[in-house]
């Protein structure tokens, strides 16, 4: 069985599951594995690797608007070259110091090939959950979507520097935040913004619940214009490649004005929640996303 | 370099390393990470495997005299058979129940190698560090020491059963959070009791601080005796290999007695704290442990 199935099996099991985070009393807490085969293509650095790692369980905390208290890794590679290991820290380190959270450590272990576990612990009374969205909200996303995909594009075209700088992004911690007294709904768009919208309205546990998106509103990254000729390569990245980690929620019509002003960072409303499958234009839009990534148990 | 020498470079540039979990507000945190090729031998079930796996993280926990609140895991492996995975989950799960924290689910990611990271969040307002053993303190360790390394040896005799029990063990919690009022300095026996004694001396910051331990009041496991003949092997398993996860601690000698009352888990002094290395029947104890294991950072 692939990640969701299983995922799916072990929901049934797990009280917590099903979220971006577990919620534990006034906690949060979530934990991700990546490892180079998948996660970190040829070309990306260990400051950026102890960045995005760490940063991936940070934004599942931002998904569940909580503040965001700590994070541990655990580095397992072949050997610790004492530069990789300082510049992972590093990185680590400043995305922790970026959403105000503090980077408190974690364990070393002998492994054949570069593996990284991040944990991240948040704070929140009152957490977001993904079930929440009901008919007439408002779809929304923060940010852009599609630089994890420009990233990839950039590693492969030796551009390595450029493709460093897009796969760090800051976790949308404070908009989480600040957003959570509106969203009725919220997660983090890791498995691809199509899936996330997909997840959010099989989460709602609601007979005929729907999203309608409109893909002009989707706000796509401009290094995906940059670094994909082909348009159909270009919405593959914006709507169905994912790992961009921004949130994805929805918003009673009558709050997104308020929630504009609310969030530190700006983001788009790209649809509405209806009735009838989740669509795009129209036209049924595939549930299909970043196949190796986890489907967003905590 | 190897992880001790990694993690002691780590400790310069994290303020919350050098423990057995990084302390977050009135929470303490801890991340491991283990795999097939030195963690779990032929012959461990996946039952074991969660076990022992989420079991380590909840000694961590133990190893700072707080109580356990959840635990999660990151489950890294080439396919998800689903009696596998269930089995897993069963086997954090009974673990979690064991002392009273709650399992909260998990990651799921492909890799070649089987691999688990687990994460373990306890409550305390008070932890016990390790650096705080005083001239004059009792030595002492819960319960008994080699059941992992007779573990193995069961595994290598081909005998699973008895090696997948041995492997199985009860996280201190308990008696972590009644020692707690008396401990000076405590941490898990992890990379074995050797170690432990010199990793507590060390953390002690006091010059001339050592230990001296008498070999004949170490609590060897009576599966020690029985699955090794020679005693040179005998005193390997006890005092070097590790991996035991109980707790070893310091109490000042007029609070052994009420230690004693009030812990629900027996323990033995071993020895006292002195002015002079660390020594067992006068004679210099090797500062050699369980060379791939953490060094105990959070």
């Amino acid at each position: 069985m692939d990640e969701r199935e299983a995922l799916a099996r072990l929901a049934d099991t797990l009280p917590s599951a099903g979220d971006d985070c577990a919620v534990v009393g006034d906690r949060v807490l979530t934990t991700d594995m990546l490892h180079e085969t998948t996660d970190f293509p040829a070309g990306v650095d260990r400051y950026t690797a102890g960045w995005r790692s760490v940063g991936a369980s940070l934004s599942d905390v931002a998904a569940m608007g909580a503040d965001a208290e700590a994070a541990v890794a655990a580095y397992g590679a072949p050997r610790f070259d004492p530069e990789e290991v300082e510049a992972f820290v590093r990185g680590a380190r400043d995305v922790c110091e970026a959403v105000n959270a503090e980077y408190v450590g974690g364990d070393l272990d002998h492994h054949d090939e570069f593996t990284v576990a991040t944990t991240a612990l948040g704070a929140t009374d009152d957490p977001v959950r993904r079930g929440g969205a009901e008919r007439g909200d408002a779809v929304c996303v923060t940010g852009t979507v599609g630089r994890s995909a420009a990233a990839i594009e950039a590693f492969e075209d030796g551009d390595v520097d450029r493709g460093n700088d897009l796969f760090r992004f800051t976790p949308r911690v404070a908009a989480g935040v600040a957003l959570r007294p509106y969203a009725t709904a919220m997660m983090d768009s890791s498995d691809g913004l199509a899936r996330s919208l997909h997840q959010l309205v099989e989460a709602s546990n609601t007979s005929d619940l729907g999203m309608d998106i409109t893909e002009s509103y989707v706000p796509v990254d401009a290094a995906v214009d940059d670094l994909f000729a082909d348009p159909e390569a270009r919405r593959a990245a914006a709507l169905f490649f994912g790992e961009d980690f921004e949130l994805v929620f929805t918003l009673p019509s009558d709050a997104v004005e308020a929630a504009h002003e609310a969030s530190p960072t700006p983001f788009s409303v790209i649809g509405n929640v209806t009735w009838d499958g989740v669509r795009m234009d129209g036209d049924p839009l595939p549930d299909r996303g970043y196949g190796h990534a986890s489907d967003g148990e905590a």
